[in-house]
């Protein structure tokens, strides 16, 4: 049990995140890119079979719309209803946050004219995720903010499991946002083709989700030429309690950030031991839970120790749990989402609260906050300046462009403004 | 010369693009910020004497601020009002630009209250960077959005020379925009600095600012942990022109744009090979041009295939000198800054027009614009359920959950639901 006092949470924050570097796959991943980007498709099949173990050809990269509807056909009805009420509730509260936005702003002054427009991208890729979990809540966080910014194309690749089949809800969940480009590729090489583009696709702007360790080092490495979100590290949960939160209620929440894998990351931010010490006696109470308290991590502090901890840590959810716990929350600006109060655990927060669960981890909730209509907007510069500006402004240009030694910067200006008119 | 067809601009503007992969020294720069991690202050002192040749000690590590007074008051006073000028104008924009940001929304239906606050960061990291070329204006160009933001503590890093001189002109910049602390560090191990913490320094939530080889590969590897807006590649021209741009003017913008080093990438596409002739004639009358010829990427096509040549590339610049310049302008929106017209030059861009200099490269405007004051705030999501709500919905989410794989996450709801009142 770590003991929080003021002076330490800066130190105590920054020990609890691991090194990340160390033992990354980038020369393997760098090579994959490669071959993906001087053999295309032929690339992806060879290493389709390699890594998924799935004989693919070039016509059958791409999933048939045949194939989404038979699956749609074969999922029960009540699930369908429950997808279709995640996608709802996300788009209902993603049109009323961009309500307040305005699309284009221009400003004029001193013969110069800006224009700053919100663009939605053309073209977007999503990345969805297999393992021995399905993923199609992350497709709908992806792709939903995508289609309410305004993003006319939008590509999912998806591993293919050993029969080539595609998840059939991620499927069914393409159909309702009327998705069309689905392709059955995953790891480095499907992150590849959406980077730079195959003879079967075509190159994206912008490319989101999460993936598996190869994917994501593969989506780091692209981001070097195409846009991404950020990088998905393991999930995070922060439970700041106090006497008044529920004990059990906490203890099944750090059980269900426990079951995404042994790498989640499970914080108890206590105001007294007190409190830690009823949670863990629930947690003792079940069987998984015994193997939740190997690596969980308790830390003890006054109220104002565990905020300041909360921001220099900047967990994925936070987790309020305390007796005001909308004031306290009012003051967590380092979290991918501020969970308030016993109702609102992360396990709701992960499909149907109408936020967004693609968050930042790593400690990048310290600079932004989760996946929004935003991030598939970009602010467009036009600016159209005359000859009177320069007239005006043209000395302090070649002053400065020539203290920092930039000469032809200089003349270019030159040559407007005294060798003519 | 590369002749333009509608069908190949794609494919061109693929192959424009240079490999970045290959070569990175990522292991090494790995190395660099594992040692900051370890070793902190020591580290960053022994690799400033190694990289920059500087013999720093603890307390030498910050700037003085009599040492920004000092090089503050030996610079040309029109100098400095050329500084304030830049200053005031980027600000001028921004905040016009901020006018129209709702800073707060709150949606509530079906028993759960969501707030979104846009909130500034607390603390950010401006890297400067320094060659033979100095960069004061890049210092503007990152803080000044910061500060319109509303950021408290902005932190600046930059290179010593051998006297373990700052430039003088950044320092003024620092005295304009209030900014504290400067550390006389460059290249990986402030990056790292900055990301992580030493004793002297205290770790901040976004780095900003361009930088050299090992500063942009420390970047690229801190992004992990830390936010940063985008990796700054060599920069960038696209003029678009047809016969009605002055030739010369081209000329001098394309010098311009070669000066900033042998990698930085220089693209004419005209509308006729007669354009591209008159241009390219001017370019051979001065001395420094036929350096440029050798590097000049060309592309000939009709107005449309251009611009969705330009569209598919997304250059860091693209200036408009055709005929309906503001039109055509209006349909690009993949470019960093779009500049219009004969009067419109990218060195005026670089300093005065109140448009940010710091614009993605690498084919990232695909994606995003340059800097702004969005980049230094953060969307926090603020979210409260209830006992109702999980009463209505809590079967879609334990479907939902059952589904993915997730049965922990099925009972921290089943035990809010079925175990109490």
């Amino acid at each position: 049990m770590i003991v929080l006092h003021k002076e330490n949470a800066g130190w105590i924050a920054r020990r609890l995140r691991t090194e990340v570097h160390s033992g990354l796959p980038l020369e393997e991943v760098i090579e994959i890119i490669n071959e993906v980007r001087r053999n295309g498709d032929d690339a992806i099949i060879r290493f389709e079979e390699m890594f998924d173990g799935v004989k693919l050809s070039r016509d059958s990269i791409a999933v048939d719309p045949s194939e989404i509807d038979r699956a749609v056909k074969a999922l029960p009805v009540d699930l369908l209803r429950s997808i279709r009420t995640c996608i709802e509730r996300l788009e209902q509260v993603e049109r009323k946050f961009m309500e307040g936005l305005v699309k284009e702003v221009k400003i004029e002054f001193d013969s110069v004219a800006i224009t700053y427009e919100f663009a939605p991208l053309d073209r977007v890729g999503v990345y969805v995720p297999r393992s021995r979990f399905s993923y199609p809540s992350s497709l709908i966080m992806a792709a939903v903010p995508a289609r309410v910014a305004g993003v006319r194309s939008i590509v999912v690749t998806t591993p293919p499991d050993r029969n080539r089949n595609v998840d059939a809800a991620v499927l069914a969940v393409c159909k309702m946002l009327e998705i069309e480009e689905v392709y059955r590729i995953g790891g480095a090489q499907a992150i590849a083709a959406l980077a730079y583009g195959t003879e079967t696709i075509k190159p994206v702007q912008k490319i989101v989700g999460p993936g598996g360790r190869y994917a994501t080092v593969a989506k780091f490495i692209a981001s070097i030429n195409t846009d991404i979100e950020f990088l998905a590290g393991p999930t995070e949960l922060l439970v700041l309690a106090d006497g008044s939160a529920d004990p059990k209620f906490v203890a099944y929440d750090l059980l269900s950030q426990a079951e995404h894998g042994p790498d989640s990351i499970i914080v108890l931010a206590a105001t007294s031991e007190d409190v830690a010490n009823s949670v863990i006696s629930h947690l003792r109470q079940t069987g998984f839970g015994v193997e939740v308290l190997d690596r969980l991590i308790v830390v003890i502090g006054d109220l104002e120790s565990l905020i300041k901890f909360v921001e220099e840590f900047g967990p994925e959810h936070a987790q309020i749990m305390t007796s005001n716990a909308n004031e306290v929350s009012k003051r967590i600006k380092s979290a991918g989402v501020v969970l308030i109060g016993d109702y609102t655990p992360s396990a709701a927060s992960d499909y149907i609260l109408g936020t967004n669960h693609i968050l930042p981890t790593f400690g990048l909730a310290r600079g932004r906050g989760g996946l929004s209509p935003l991030d598939f907007m970009k602010r467009v510069a036009r600016v159209q300046a005359s000859r009177e500006f320069l007239l005006k402004y043209g000395d302090d240009i070649m002053r400065l462009a020539k203290y920092e030694g930039f000469l032809w910067h200089k003349k270019a200006v030159e040559v407007r403004v005294y060798e003519r008119g």
